[in-house]
């Protein structure tokens, strides 16, 4: 549907809004008796999938992806979706009196790229990219500061980049081809006391729900992230939370945003309008992903935070512990730089992919290969998020180790 | 994650697969004995949704939704996602020998809009736009050709607008919010005949699946479109099928692409890997909407597409047929010109939503208010797609009828 109807369904949906309201609680009656009692679904039995996401999905949110064809406008929806903002703002420990503003939109994680870009970079402007590159397509001066392969930039090196005070930095997280974990929290802290202008902007695609991230106190400006990771729902949502400061950067912009679908301009009078249960529209969400979402959520933010990332440091050290203990080696320099929600392992010298992961698959264990270039035939991935590090009495991780010591004989 | 690991990241895909062929029948081994059987699941009761999308959508689309976590590079996963590229080419009645090019990613019907923008419109361009405007933000220079509510632009106008050659014409096949069912097929042979250089897109979001489309035969060049309509399949996928000369215009640009996340550089190699059944990465794929489309997409092939039209025709003449019988009125100016997939008809004199869509609703029917902001009050929209228009033994028009006979005392 093209613009101008857009802007029209927009009005419209308002206006019928006002119009609906005294009758919105019997259209938002709850749906009959079920046929279907959620204790009953149980999915279909599979190979373990411990990837660096996609990751196993529990039996609540895979029904909730079931859910039946509901409007995008329905009452029944509406708060589903406002309810699923805030608990995002909770998992990320942001507050909205912060003016944080959570958006998710159908897409991918790498969508939120383009949030940033589109919005947020204009022609000319400074972007710091740590590791990794990416706004070149928006018009931006980059400047890459590069760590070597399982380590992180040096805080020398990042200071050096932020001496020209450039509009933006960017972290990538937890580095999914390497498992490497940033040190975020430092990483940001540098930036407060010697570029405090500098927007912040975490890859998070890889760390939310299983890495510690305190948006609001580490003075984070946008977090990137998608559904398939530690938030245990299936691929299909961008997941982006933008501080205040990063909303009225976009909104005060000299230039015109060069995109329309990712615009926030357009998305967050809707996301507002959501978070406050009014029906409002701009595109159609996608509405059994939210459902699944908010049913993810609810079940994360059920226990604090900071006990899930707990939960998901003890299941890294056991899988981590386990592999050394039968003499693995990993990419990551140091435990300390290394992920809790994956591990990158090399092979015993002599072994590469072929020779271990179909093993692997043939114990219904799927564990993926390596990614990065330089040393991609050296090492393999698992990943340990979601359900698999928080829920033990599933025994994932010890299938995971019981399955490589048996194929590397030496159980 | 950034460009650079997404580039290390093809690269070593492609690297791993020639690698690992030798073992892909076993890791793509079935999944076991399932706990959860096909013909067990019964989506939850619920109200009947019949608007113009999202649409109500069978057992097997849902409980393909809730397909267990699967790797977007498993090799049980890729032929699925293979499969339904070739699928979504037949039932637009395309051939893989045209070399027409199928597009599907996680995102909204609307981020086709951005397709066509970031891929094939450059600063300067001149865009006719037939009702609806978008393209000025790609820097195009769009000249609209508008009709009067409820009827189509007429052909001096649009042989008008191509006297200047225009780059891209834009032609909204089903506007969803008057029903109005554009004449694409003559307007397409008016293209060719006036301006055969022009690119014709057509907006197929409330048409595909439900609608004539004849991809070759007209010589469309885009048809943009979204799964949760006449596709039957819940939202969260943009789905897109590309001429071999849209292709290569986008290919052959002279300015570079204002978009990463959508640019058809980055997908078209990634659509391509899947449909010849090899593993391929850029960006993760919503991969349980991809076994819920191709769930549909099987059960919409297996009979003719002309059959299927014939349905949707069927539905539509009854549900109107009988809404005339009790003196209602529609917007569209005349049948020719009205939508089968769905119905926007006027109220009674008197009445107005508020009147007649909660009475509705207390019956278990949703329906959806007016959208089009000259009439909004006046009219609702009753979705006939999918399901309810195949299968007749549903009951869903004769359900509706009896409602809204009900509501309006007209029973």
């Amino acid at each position: 549907m093209a613009q101008s109807v857009l802007r029209q369904s927009t009005r419209s949906v308002n206006a019928l809004r006002s119009f609906l309201r005294p009758v919105l609680p019997i259209i938002a009656r709850p749906f009959g008796t079920s046929t279907f009692k959620m204790s009953e679904f149980k999915q279909a039995d599979h190979k373990l999938l411990v990837i660096p996401g996609p990751i196993e999905f529990s039996d609540p949110v895979l029904l909730a992806n079931a859910t039946p064809g509901t409007a995008h406008t329905s009452p029944a929806f509406i708060p589903v979706f406002g309810e699923s903002l805030k608990l995002l703002r909770k998992v990320l420990l942001s507050t909205e009196e912060s003016g944080s503003q959570p958006i998710l939109i159908a897409g991918s994680g790498t969508l939120g790229w383009d949030a940033v870009g589109v919005n947020l970079v204009e022609r000319g402007d400074e972007a710091v990219v740590l590791n990794t590159g990416y706004f070149e397509i928006y018009g931006a001066k980059v400047n890459q500061v590069k760590a070597e392969v399982g380590n992180v930039p040096t805080d020398e090196a990042i200071i050096t980049a932020l001496s020209s005070k450039p509009k933006i930095i960017t972290i990538t997280h937890v580095d999914t081809s390497t498992g490497v974990l940033s040190p975020a929290a430092h990483i940001a802290s540098l930036v407060k006391k010697h570029s405090p202008e500098t927007l912040i902007v975490l890859d998070a695609v890889c760390s939310v729900a299983s890495e510690e991230i305190k948006f609001d106190e580490w003075g984070l400006d946008v977090v990137i992230s998608a559904t398939q990771k530690g938030l245990g729902v299936p691929p299909g949502l961008s997941v982006v939370l933008a501080s205040k400061r990063a909303v009225e950067i976009s909104e005060n912009r000299k230039t015109p945003q060069q995109g329309y679908y990712i615009s926030w301009k357009k998305w967050i009078p809707i996301m507002k309008n959501y978070e406050a249960s009014k029906p409002s529209y701009f595109a159609t969400p996608p509405v059994q992903l939210i459902y699944a979402l908010n049913t993810s959520l609810k079940s994360i933010v059920s226990k604090p935070i900071s006990e899930r990332v707990e939960a998901h440091k003890a299941a890294s050290k056991y899988i981590k512990d386990e592999l050394s203990a039968i003499g693995l080696d990993f990419v990551p320099k140091s435990r300390d730089i290394a992920a809790n929600g994956m591990t990158a392992v090399r092979f015993p010298k002599g072994l590469q992919a072929p020779d271990v992961l179909p093993k692997l698959a043939e114990r219904d264990i799927v564990v993926a290969a390596g990614l990065h270039k330089a040393i991609v035939t050296e090492y393999f991935r698992i990943g340990h998020m979601g359900v698999t590090a928080v829920d033990r009495e599933r025994g994932d991780l010890e299938k995971v180790i019981k399955g490589v010591k048996e194929v590397l004989g030496k159980n």
